[in-house]
């Protein structure tokens, strides 16, 4: 079990406090408090159980070893269960520093069957607030599959699939080989953001270490399959590059992913974050969403529903006019500043919120980020603010008291605050998002020889098959197509249903 | 002018009621009142108005001899008029027997600057209320350009370019010259529909007349632009068996067109038209929406924002699981048949609502369809049910007293009920969808030669360009990328800002 | 029969017009038409239907005279012929000037039985678009029942029973009697309203035809029942100075009237205006709503419901606070003027929107009211306006040339929208208001003696008795209390369930 | 400071748990970390820092001993802090087991100026999971004032003044009278909750200990201010039997109160128990709510806004009628049991789910009260149901395994799960319910000569003031009528505005 890993592996100066980790699995009984909301989330997660059931008997994972970087919640623990269910042998970590549900990791780490003195479940390196050091050393763990190895007698480098959430196991893999096919790690300069730094040390001590550890990993692995946006978006730059390794399946774009989990586990788990952060009433107050896409869309849906008035910001005229057509009123932040209460960011870009737009706010505006990474706000910017002054109001809740004599209350620290001032996207949209996963798993390893060194979307029939296997649970009834009118619009009665370009 | 032509041309066999036409364009002072309401949908339609002040200097449609077979509404006169305004020549039927405002007919015959004596404008071949002998006579008169070329000193044999909605005009050529390569028009068989028996007479008369003259006119046809998911449909069908004759452009794919025609237009025109038609109180009703498609989500936005209580049903698990996430209960018509106060399909496919299901309903409940042709409801199958009568309310409203003793309230004959009972898409809507068209009819016109003959649709930033000129006129500000934040994302900071999936 | 009423009886003075009546019943068909839709009208009123079942046989309205004055709709005629199921009868007018559905008035006055030649029905003096004098000629008809009073060989001076709505009935009889203890009617001044100058008139003429008429009219009264707001607050201070002649119930204020025909009605009949009045897309458009009463949080609900932004002026603190609670902007008129595209008034208040207001507005911005009187706008103001010209789109609809060089367009000439564009609240809003009124006549004809000569409201068993009739006909089904449950809230298991000051 | 009483004065018999409380204010800084929060909260508090401002400097509560029953959280400290800035004296405890925050009651008990060591603050006697016999303990604590009276060297019984929610502390005071002129506190019957032998425990050692100590605080008591719809039906009920003792202002039915709380609050705080209790995805769940009063509207209204499909039961037709003219399905429990995935209950009865509701329900369906006691669901039933096993998943969540072989999670042991699963209603809306409170604290200690022995509600200038003081923190911008406008509605421009009856 690795959920508090205090190995001798570990050099102390590039992990000085993972030797002190902030909770101890066997004494706070946390695996089993993780087991029972596993049960409870496994009610909510359809499609992984009826994934279970379907290819359980026929273990099309065995044999794969997959390294998993993503939120370490209830539901991934759920989803990392079900691989194992298939076949595949794990290794996890977060992708988050503040996401993780620690209950969540013992219990993985435990497993179903395994007790606290004899763990039975998965290796897991992830804890709720990790340092940035702390994180990428957890990533680097998933790689070594060397106790595997050993236990199976096998000369394996490290995994041979990747589950990626963000794109940083990826990266990891990708840099690392990079670095080693140049000799060296560039030294960070002064203009690299400290996570950047941390990377190039990480990279820089395993070059030292193993100068070919990443050239030999990438090279067995068939492949990846990656769950957002922003790690979609790198993997898009690495293909048009040429620099792409192994195939990869954009899980992001299937319609039951995007569609649902950007857009419906927005609008479940913003006003989540909001509330449980700062128990700010949402009703007449005036909210400023940053972008329209899925995920500004699920956020508008949430705050207009709970009675906010609704502002957003758009850069593509195409989502502006659907704003205006949804009756919410579109315009610039800068026009509107002094004027709101809350703002969100949703875009997959960076800086859209940035220093002076947080000096121009109203007293304790609060600022928070349900797009991607930190850097939606300009929180470096605000750190190195001249007479700013950050208060802990609680974990993951801060107030800037700046140099204009207003606060903002920031949450998460600029991170998503969905998860961490909530438990993020809940399990029913999980579970359609990770049905994907689990599908795209399959699909690259059964059948990766069909799908060449790029970035490929799943096929629409399976993408259909995960919507199918959550309807039940609605209480949905399917209507079928008669032969005569399947007849006359030219498809299959068992679908799929639609072209390609349908845009749902 | 040509709105209500009464022409020696006209064999009295084939049109036998166009020569008492339901109305007199100079008796009535309709052009007049068709062109009030033009200078108000010009303020509607920011985006055509927008091509005219770019386009109108250089005439980027001289020489192009546009066929359209649309809804002549009002805010068909405005797209008509703004085509002219860009060089081209036109001629003009309704793709609907229904559909035609006949002010505006009226207003485009006569011309901004024609009088009713002195016509100036174009000519149009359509009126409300037309038999099916009459709709194809009229079809067939927008190919007729014998008037034109004799004014110009030309020989065409017929327009160069089509602007089709539904796809009848692009129909009439192919099946036209599919027949003369054969040497003879099939006989009606007895399960053929009545529509189908009318357009072969009206080749048969044709190939009689002239046996190459469906050939001659397609091998002049430059393109074709399609407005409506039902004509694209046929036109991807053309081009999978090698029939399709010129290139096309599926206009409706375009996000501006399908995602706001199509949603927004029937949120619009559904309520609309069930007002006009019936005025009973949508709140508190139980309305059945067959499909979830844009239409199926227009609907159910209308109707939830009017009070009513919606179900859906849905043959595609992806759309169900929307319909479900949006709150909406899914099921199958059959199991709440005598809970529904109104139906409404959009499904686009056939025989949805059958003759079983009618004689199902409660008492007075509303059938209405805003899908495509009137074979969504199986009204042939009522026409033909023993015991069953037609009293009509109003025209376009037509209770049937059916065997069961009980009756159901069938709008506009099954036929699109936006349209028949009220005025269709709003004036803005169309805009949007009319700058699609217009962009298609220069690309396909003046760029011709980069598309071959093969379904297209409009590069993304002509899709962008369509939304941008509309934004103004709602009061939407929108945000520029910086350079920076242009660069992290991999885009121009002026688009197209997404990648060709992307389904907004 | 009197819809047409050419009768020797009316002066040509004072009514110019009469004698050349829009309409021919006879020859239009009109009874027919409007007979067709009493019956879809029934299907949809299930409060009145109930009512027949339940009194037709007892027939608690034998008797009663009762002089109607209310929007002669289709949904009116229902009511009129189930206070004559009840046993009245019954003489009625409209009491707007637009509101008249001439096919509705038509099918009352032919009666269920009669037809056009030998009419069976009930004096009606109602069309659409009286003058001001006709109007006002028409109330006056419903106060004369000499002719009912001949065939029956009684001695009446009139009515016996007032059913209003604005309070126009009950206003004539009581300043008719004022002036004829005065012994003169005052000279109309330069201030006065053109319509307070013709009741002058009316008045004036009636003093000199027969000078004690309304002193005898208001003796024979024994009550009136009220519809509206407006003619409730005019009542309201009738009684508080204590000129008031005979006990009201004031029906406005059941919940089943105010609440429903106020707030649902609205919801429903302010976009079906809009749409029949300019087609004119609401979606993506800003929307000014004047006032967050009932009839602002139908305008409201309806308008974002088709995806519009809405903004909100109020005078009183709670409902501005609940508007922000709703997510709705509010703010002054003033200081958004320039940025909204429809207006719409709904206070019951004068001059909401002014002169200058329109002056600023945006061109071809919208301006209607759906609140009361057409001094919600200020027409009169604007008739005045030196440089601005009228121009007719159609009728009730008019664009407004303005001096500042725009336009804006004016429905239905500032009076209630929802019936001058539109055909008023759909008849299940309907039912519910009338059920009351029905009730309402009953208790104050049968019960009279246990109402003083005050203002009193229904007890709220009536009113739940009318919520009661309605929900069949919508699929609701209620849960009973059990006796336990009764006790526990100390209420009678069969209601009345809410203390008198509950809100809903 | 009194939050975690040791004393000698509690027989240990009656609280055994007292002496070992759940927490130390001074071990855990929950002191301080509750002034933070309170510091945010009056950012939310507007009304009641209004008051401060206004009242601050005349004192008018100087001389008030206020006994205060409600809820323990944030908002509340601001309330008590509140009351102390205008002169109160006060002493506290909460009137739910579950709903303390401890950080709040430690902040108040050490006060803005106090130390842990050195309290300062307000003597509170309340903490999160207190035991019924810990709670009534704690609510008669409230009423010993003799620390306080030989402070001030003064013969005070008790209070002089109850701020109450709920009515327990009324019905203590009234109930020990009766007992008191009873001379002998009754036994418990077989038949009695749990609860009330408490109670009666309670007041029999009271008894016990001093004869005449209720009659002689009752006959101190100037007035009661009470919070909520139960408590105020007591009030009524005792005031009908003529056994209340002194004046009762009821705050609940001040609009900003029950218009607000009830609906706007629960809009809030419910989706947040539900997601902080089990983080279960809301949209595309069945959530049956009872009862459509304005509790049920906020959980509809909520609940809609995320996506869920809605159903209600209802006694009342009339909200009923209102719940279908919302769109939503009205029936009975009975008939769509095993379809509901969420439960909620808003009706202020009992038993309204029993045990043979819980046990037909879906496996894990979830179960949840925001209406008012535990008795709303029949968990005593349950309690005593064979075979039924409570498994505890978190404090405030119990899944209850059935004898049926199926689950139901319990939120709150049934009794208010916004407050026991999330922290109640947020701040905004507490301001204006407190806001509220405090006018009628001042109303009845300043002007209580006014008020007789009855139950009175605020009168409406007071209403629309605390309205008032909330508007400017929303950014509303109120528009003042002229002095035309006012006379022509008859009110004054400053208010009130509305009629005693208007329902808003």
């Amino acid at each position: 079990m690795s959920i508090a890993p205090v190995t001798t592996a570990q050099p102390a100066a590039a992990q000085p406090s993972v030797a002190t980790l902030p909770f101890k699995v066997a004494d706070l009984g946390l695996a089993e408090a993780g087991r029972h909301q596993f049960r409870l989330a496994e009610n909510e997660m359809p499609g992984l159980m009826a994934l279970r059931e379907e290819f359980g008997p026929s273990q099309p994972l065995k044999g794969a070893r997959i390294a998993g970087s993503l939120h370490m919640t209830v539901q991934t623990g759920v989803l990392i269960e079900t691989l194992v269910a298939l076949g595949a042998q794990v290794r996890w970590a977060s992708c988050n520093i503040f996401s993780t549900q620690n209950e969540a990791a013992a219990a993985v780490a435990v497993g179903p069957n395994g007790t606290v003195e004899n763990p039975a479940g998965v290796p897991v390196f992830a804890w709720k607030g990790e340092t940035l050091e702390e994180y990428w050393w957890c990533t680097s763990q998933i790689f070594d599959w060397s106790a595997e190895a050993s236990r199976a007698n096998e000369h394996w480098d490290g995994p041979n699939m990747i589950l990626d959430d963000g794109g940083d196991a990826t990266i990891l893999v990708h840099k690392g080989r990079e670095f080693e096919m140049a000799g060296a790690v560039p030294d960070a300069t002064a203009t690299d953001s400290h996570e950047w730094t941390v990377i190039l040390d990480t990279l820089r001590a395993s070059l030292q270490a193993s100068p070919d550890r990443w050239t030999k990993i990438a090279a067995e692995i068939q492949g990846v399959t990656e769950e957002t946006t922003t790690g979609v978006h790198r993997l898009y730059e690495l293909a048009k590059s040429g620099e792409l390794q192994f195939p990869a399946i954009n899980v992001n774009d299937s319609v039951t992913k995007s569609k649902f989990d950007n857009k419906y586990g927005i609008r479940h788990s913003l006003p989540d974050g909001l509330n449980r952060a700062t128990d700010v009433l949402i009703g007449g107050k005036v909210v400023f969403v940053v972008g329209y896409g899925d995920v500004g869309k699920g956020a508008a849906e949430a705050l207009k529903g709970q009675g906010a008035r609704v502002i957003v910001s758009e850069v593509d005229p195409i989502n502006a006019l659907q704003a205006a057509m949804d009756g919410v009123q579109v315009t610039t932040i800068e026009s509107v500043l002094d004027q709101v209460d809350i703002f969100v960011t949703g875009t997959g870009n960076e800086n859209v919120i940035t220093v002076d737009h947080l000096l121009g706010m109203k007293h304790l505006a609060i600022v928070s980020n349900v797009g991607h990474f930190d850097n939606e706000i300009d929180i470096a910017g605000l750190e190195k603010l001249e007479g700013a002054e950050r208060i802990e109001i609680k974990p993951q809740v801060h107030e800037w008291r700046l140099p204009s004599g207003r606060s903002v209350l920031v949450l998460s620290e600029g991170r998503l605050m969905n998860l961490g001032n909530a438990t993020g996207h809940p399990s029913f949209v999980m579970s359609a998002s990770f049905t994907n996963q689990v599908l795209a798993q399959i699909e690259l390893f059964v059948r990766g020889a069909d799908y060449g060194v790029d970035v490929h979307v799943l096929p629409k029939h399976l993408d259909e098959k995960v919507a199918r296997l959550h309807l039940d649970a609605l209480g949905v009834k399917l209507t079928r197509l008669t032969d005569e009118q399947a007849a006359y619009i030219g498809v299959s009665p068992d679908g799929p249903y639609k072209v390609d370009h349908y845009r749902y």
